[in-house]
């Protein structure tokens, strides 16, 4: 069960302008449910997005870089879950031009014009086959309406479908933003998460819309972990369908740009602390925030030694103030000149340590109220330079290894 | 239970001329318990260490470093348990010196004579009058036959006394080489482990007890990793009593100097893997072997990176051959010009995955089979250059959080 999150109501998905959805059973690792999903964009849509570092990064990560980089329209993206289509070297990437050739004669577009993804099981065959005969039921599913099924059918592990939507108003004309998103395990994304979609139907220079995609993936998926494992195939990808009608935005400095800019990164933030809400196994969500580090990099190697740190987690997970276990994790972050005698470390309000020992003032039984919580922020102050960071994790639980050792899962 | 690991006997356990073992029951944390141990050392004996790189290091561990800087004989070790001394601040290390001062007053000899260790909670104020008023009892036990007791001594969430010894000839005197070592958890030792102690009657200059122990820290404690969380109090020390009778050795690249590098190496290599066999809610013992890269540090990099992913050691709990994970870590392991076409995976003898992707003969029967045996060999080819490294870890199993999720384990 994930942790304080539902799944956002079908009706408050609002369609976007331009886009349409269709999905469709077509049994790629298990029968009876949605692991094929389709998205159709109209002449004119932009697309950008940013994917997984991993050097093991999967056959369709490869396409969508080239077919992006070839720069042509996007005009379809292909998502099928189940089966990773990593680790299938030279086979896999056929199998994912295979999958885009088949889109591309069913709409009667270029293959190149197709992004295809894929999540489930890594160094298994993509069932190729099942994709071409699940593609016209998905095709004849197609319509602006079904998000909802969308972030169903990209559901690998997940326990509940994430998806957020919001309006702003930019020069007296509605821009809506509707997104969906899927994690669970191997989430410690390093560009973005497997997989984030957001559409919107703002109007604004093709050129933007890869800096945007970038500045919302570090807001947001680039500052969630759940286990520290960065996915084969992570993709997150902004789909602007360019149909609000207001003046186009040229700048993401202008209000204008700032505004959508704020709403993208918020849109993901949601959806990236959803697929925390929702990790494998997790029971609580925790806010780590770093403060007084030398530079931003500092900030994040610390907040995420704390997130990755299995002592850390299986604290969390038994409400145990071994708030030990926090400090020595910044003491192994790696910053190789940190004073341990500067340090202070609060838990939500409780001043935990101060100087790098315990607080005079700090009694068991408040770590301990705030342990207890499904909602935690640990704050630490390294007390040598003026940036901050913040990254979101859940604790390890016994969950998670039944989840991970299932076999197969 | 470990992983194919016993006690080892008292009487296998030789003793070292000129080191007396005693212990005592003191009450640190829990009554009934061997919870002190004092080393004490004629004199003549030289001593050398390495201690964590964990910047939040214990108070004990600031102690030492300043004792063996000094470079005055070093005359008593005493170690307590239940109480890492950690995260204290400056009362932390004033404890620590108390502790130090009460050894010396003791046994005559000045308090910088006295190196101190700690292991257990961390941020918990150490409870010094406790060991003060134990330490009358482990001097009244002290014997040269003790390692057995000392062993047991220093165990924390250890479910076995963790002890090896050995001899060797050299110029024709037999020369002995004894020590114990603790771990469980928190353990991704970075410069030694917490807490190894070796000791030797073999004749050596001083200044050689340096590098030997940084050498066989090197080739076993620095190799292995259960939860990739480096303690505060990680301490491995070398004791030399130059009572063994040899013609001294001024060189550890002579023959003899060679002889009694293996030879502590091994030992520590033992005690080691003695660790990972028995870490916490350990089921299999896991070997991860990387050749291939252009230089032994990118292959500690990708070794790590297996070594340390919740999937790869959830999947080797459950004995499911999910191999695509290995990939994955060694993808994430930030080698920036990796080639996922070049790499090969083996599991003991089954050659898994070539050229990136699924060998064509691999049959998931042969990965079931290794992944069933409680030692598994899984070693990656990265095809770039002539370096290799090995890893030692565990799997990461139910118990493991139960052990760590218990409150204040």
């Amino acid at each position: 069960m994930p942790v304080n999150y539902q799944a956002t109501p079908a009706e408050r998905l609002h369609p976007i302008a331009g886009l349409r959805i269709g999905t469709a059973m077509a049994g790629i690792r298990k029968a009876g449910r949605r692991d094929l999903v389709l998205f159709a964009l109209d002449a004119g849509a932009s697309v950008a997005g940013v994917f997984t570092n991993n050097r093991f990064c999967a056959a369709p990560v490869q396409i969508c870089r080239r077919h992006l980089a070839a720069g042509g329209a996007i005009r379809a993206l292909v998502v099928n879950t189940g089966n990773a289509n990593a680790g299938t070297g030279a086979q896999g990437l056929a199998h994912a031009q295979r999958t885009c050739v088949a889109v591309a004669g069913l709409l009667g577009i270029a293959d190149t014009a197709v992004l295809p993804f894929s999540t489930g099981v890594i160094m298994e065959p993509l069932p190729v086959e099942r994709i071409e005969a699940g593609l016209p039921a998905a095709v004849a599913d197609l319509a602006p309406a079904h998000w909802a099924q969308a972030a169903e059918g990209i559901m690998t592990t997940d326990t509940v479908p994430k998806s957020a939507s919001r309006q702003l108003v930019i020069d007296g004309h509605t821009v809506t933003l509707t997104g969906i998103a899927k994690g669970a395990g191997m989430i410690r994304p390093n560009m973005a998460t497997m997989l984030g979609f957001v559409a919107t139907d703002a109007v604004l220079a093709p050129a933007l819309l890869q800096p945007l995609v970038e500045q919302a993936a570090q807001a947001s998926f680039n500052r969630i972990t759940i286990d520290g494992d960065t996915s084969t195939n992570d993709s997150f990808v902004l789909v602007a369908t360019q149909r609000a009608g207001h003046a186009p935005i040229t700048s993401l400095d202008s209000p204008a740009g700032r505004l959508l800019a704020d709403a993208v990164a918020g849109l993901a933030r949601e959806l990236a602390q959803a697929i925390v809400r929702d990790g494998e196994g997790a029971t609580k969500f925790i806010t780590v925030c770093v403060q007084g580090g030398r530079d931003a990099a500092e900030c994040r190697q610390v907040a995420y030694a704390i997130a990755h740190s299995p002592l850390v987690k299986t604290a969390f997970f038994a409400s145990d103030p071994n708030l030990g276990r926090i400090l020595a994790a910044v003491g192994y972050a790696g910053i190789a000149d940190l004073e341990q005698g500067l340090i202070d470390l609060y838990l939500d309000d409780v001043h935990v340590a101060t100087r790098g020992g315990r607080h005079p003032a700090y009694q068991e039984a408040d770590g301990q109220r705030v342990m207890k919580g499904s909602e935690i922020t640990v704050r630490v102050d390294l007390h040598r330079g003026p940036a901050q960071t913040e990254v979101w994790t859940c604790d390890l639980s016994h969950d998670y290894v039944t989840i991970n050792a299932d076999y197969r899962s």
